[in-house]
């Protein structure tokens, strides 16, 4: 008889481990507990069913008892939850929530896959049945239910995170009024607010009520009311304001908790006690930039976790890399994803960086579908290792982004970015990929070859009438530019230097920032010793001062270069 | 006054030269000779031109002289054909095409970037003037005019590089009757067999007439004739079996030429003279991989090396860390990318390697658009080091490719390919990437945790009558299986092991190789110990065998598996 293997918690890690054991040990006596009727299905494509671009919820489960029990041999007993661990009998304390009774069961190992809640915040209304989270299968069928069959029209998703926001799209793809109510300034936090803003631009021109920097302050019948007193029409209320781990098991059985408030484990997934392992988003986990724990809710690192337990049962011993955090959505015709550190957030750990913003191609331009790509990169001063990046565009922003993950893990430079030697046809990408032009860019910097600015400094730069150049084509800023700036062509400056100071800070930009960064270098050839690359250019002026007034005729600039 | 830099050829190579050595020094004087009417045009989207793709031929051209004036101070000849370079003198011979007359330009530097020529077989035909070859926008324009205004219905395709295949593409879905013609008995040289047979499959099923395994032996009125005899409708023909470098004027003037028969250049792109570089389609390369000098006509790394060799102009060091060879192609509903080292190429190179063949799904299997990817991921033995990877799919292929080229130039290896965090959202991806998957079934075989075979030995094992199991269910099974093989479920194994011999070794595949998976990792645990997994599984026996007839129904089930 092989080893006794109870998991509490399906999903990513639990069901990862499950597999895993039984591919180690076809002997192994496996069983899976879940609280509710779905023990495998794909959280994160749950917000897809309000748009019905997953019309039949029961696609959502991957994988139902009886093919666990036909193919793997693994129990999954559902609508059972663990209420109790005793540890020194090496028991699980269950209560069958059909049959209404509780029972136990003996363990040789332990593995503690329990997840983690939404928030439900202790405020006026929040328990109202018209207000609904969304962790799992049922959850998304009775909103959605409820959305359909009641006539609501008006809804308030309140959080802007990956939930918030894709059940935000999700809804307002279904046609509904769709508000959304963010504490921050931002929404989605893996990202740099200038980054923050291109998303934040999506939503509004795809007509979600986008509410920044104001929090729920309680909900009423037909209106949520916010912080600063503003009433919004919602008929149903979603809450995602972020998520608690589910600790209240491993707390009581007197497991550690660590100081982020989630199950504290070894490099193997262990928790204190040498036959409990705990795994998923009830987990914190070592984070190898900031150098300390971290909570990370993301399906991908779960599965790895849940691996490793398996194999430490049977002896196998596993890297503990830690992580860096990637990340990626769709939001309506955007792509946008993430890695690592953003400017932000090292800045907050006190690790010493600088970035650069770019929006080259993502593919020859002449080829159809080709479309600027933001991107931001985010390395550390001064040994120009990578610390992070994001990026944003309707193409292909993913798979930058999962090169600079790679490049992260294997602790690369932006030496090793710029000569990265990666695929190229003009149906795909460009010869200079994104990623390598940034680290062009991003060298320069680094190497005091030039200087330049945030798109955030430039409205500063505006309001204290420094000398900013439009180095595009007459036409080009006629059509609409930057209030205040003069526009010296790169086609023309070299005529036009009596017009350009030395005495003063000269800052440029131009569409995107190539023809900026030419003239840039020409200067500082020519013994301008204060000249600055405006980041970000043009292009990255208009959209993250798109909700104010910074440039002229903006709109119909961002429409011509196919940005919408 | 600053330095003197002449540049010969323009395109990818020279006008990045050009462009690096101007934000490098103001004052330099910089002219590029160009023997066409074009200095700077995406050669790589030359094909698209003939399926109208790219309607406006002129669109081809990236910029033109008077933009390399106005806007870098550049100066860009056109139609001048340097003759000479006297290297005595530090000057070159031009002759000016269009007045026809000859003189000398003195240079401080000189950069060659002369590129490669189409070549020309010396056989019946190769001359008349139906018959066209590709190398810039006038050949394209010429071959385009041709074919449209002749009433061309047939056309013939030799050569199955990049080249070709992108030609017959183009001109397919301009609505030709295309035949391609291979000497080899594949297309597409970066890629292994198993893998070029999904791209065969897709140029039959979209209508070209692939003839593989023979070569042309003349070309006559109205057709062209092959070795074996075979007669070919076609009233053009175009020449795609390769290029040779332009070395011409480097012979001459006495620069050396490597053993690949490209010009020879240092570490700094320096040929023999030490005012003279070279750079691009005319040059070997390094190759980090085989460790020695080989040819890689690809943009990427010749825009890198021109950047190198403007900055050694200017004292700038820069690291030259060889090639690897990465490239993508699009080809009518497939994207297909490689990197690295194939199976083949590292067998030739005497490198012990072992491979893996997996086809996981692109994307999360109930969102919409997901499909099946072929990924091949080739790797050192014993060091588990990445030696390369080839991807085909409707999908998001080349993000796994770029991976790849990544943990390659990083030295990693299966380990580090494993960990990956990768970027996952259900509209883009998987929680376990492609890539991580490929690493984890590929260090299974490296630690010998279980033995496979690869998809090019079914046809034998068949033949030999081997015991092959169908782990798929039935109804799977009687909708189209491998002839001969023996349908035992993974979900009824466990109660039919009598049925499997331990005696004689077993062979199992199931759709895609996950039940598979874990049927043989049972039977490992159950002593059993000569169980293989058939990498590639059914998909891939299927687009493996597709032209012969070792399967049943066999188009009814790639067809159900969505990869048509």
């Amino acid at each position: 008889m092989g080893k006794r293997v109870l998991i509490i918690g399906g999903v990513a890690g639990g069901a990862s481990v499950a597999a895993r054991v039984r591919r180690l040990d076809e002997n192994a006596e496996i069983i899976m507990f879940e609280k509710g009727p779905h023990v495998s299905f794909s959280n994160c494509s749950l917000p897809y069913h309000l748009s019905g671009i997953v019309e039949d919820s029961q696609k959502l489960v991957l994988m139902d008892p009886d093919i666990f029990k036909s193919r793997y041999n693994i129990e999954a007993r559902v609508n059972q939850e663990v209420v109790k661990i005793n540890r020194d009998k090496q028991t699980i304390t269950v209560k069958d929530l059909i049959a209404d009774r509780t029972y136990e069961e003996h363990y040789d190992k332990l593995v503690l896959s329990p997840g983690a809640t939404p928030i439900r915040p202790n405020l006026e209304g929040t328990n109202n049945s018209n207000v609904f989270t969304v962790r799992n299968v049922v959850d998304i069928e009775n909103m959605n239910l409820f959305v359909n069959q009641t006539g609501v029209k008006d809804i308030a998703v309140i959080g802007g995170g990956f939930i918030g926001v894709e059940v935000a799209e999700n809804l307002r793809l279904a046609g509904y009024n769709v508000s959304l109510v963010e504490f921050a300034n931002q929404v989605m936090a893996p990202f740099d607010y200038d980054m923050a803003q291109i998303l934040h631009k999506e939503m509004v021109d795809q007509g979600v009520d986008l509410i920044l920097d104001d929090g729920l302050a309680k909900i009423d019948d037909g209106y949520v009311e916010t912080n600063s007193g503003r009433k919004i029409k919602a008929e149903t209320v979603v809450l995602a304001i972020g998520v608690r781990p589910e600790t209240f098991l491993a707390e009581e059985s007197g497991l550690e908790i660590g100081n982020t408030g989630a199950i504290k484990v070894d490099h193997n997934y262990l928790t204190n006690d040498k036959n409990i392992y705990a795994v998923g988003d009830a987990i914190e986990v070592y984070h190898r930039l900031l150098h300390k724990p971290t909570r990370l809710v993301l399906a991908g690192p779960a599965q790895k976790q849940a691996r490793a337990a398996a194999d430490h049962m049977y002896g196998i011993p596993n890297r503990n890399q830690g992580v860096i955090g990637s990340s990626s959505i769709h939001l309506f015709d955007l792509n946008a994803a993430s890695t690592g550190l953003n400017a932000r957030t090292a800045e907050q750990a006190g690790i010493p960086q600088d970035s650069i913003y770019v929006m080259p191609g993502d593919k020859v331009g002449l080829m159809p579908n080709s479309n600027p790509m933001h991107f931001k990169l985010v390395y550390e001063y001064p040994t120009g290792r990578i610390l992070g990046a994001q990026a944003i565009g309707k193409g292909n922003v993913d798979k930058r982004i999962d090169v600079i993950a790679t490049i992260i893990t294997m602790n690369g430079t932006l030496e090793d970015l710029k000569d990265l030697e990666l695929t190229y046809s003009p149906m795909l990408g460009t010869a200079k990929d994104v990623v390598n032009h940034a680290a062009l860019v991003a060298s320069n910097q680094l190497e005091g070859r030039y200087k330049e600015v945030k798109v955030s400094e430039v409205r500063e730069l505006v309001e204290k009438n420094a000398f900013i150049i439009d180095a595009r084509e007459n036409e080009e800023y006629e059509a609409g530019h930057l209030k205040y700036a003069v526009n010296i062509p790169l086609s023309e400056f070299r005529d036009r230097l009596n017009e350009i100071p030395k005495s003063e800070p000269v800052y440029i930009h131009c569409r995107s920032g190539q023809r900026s960064y030419n003239m840039v270098m020409a200067l500082n050839n020519l013994g301008y010793d204060n000249v600055y690359n405006i980041s970000g250019s043009y292009l990255g002026i208009n959209l993250y001062e798109y909700f104010n007034d910074l440039v002229t005729e903006r709109d119909k600039i961002v429409t011509d270069y196919n940005f919408k």
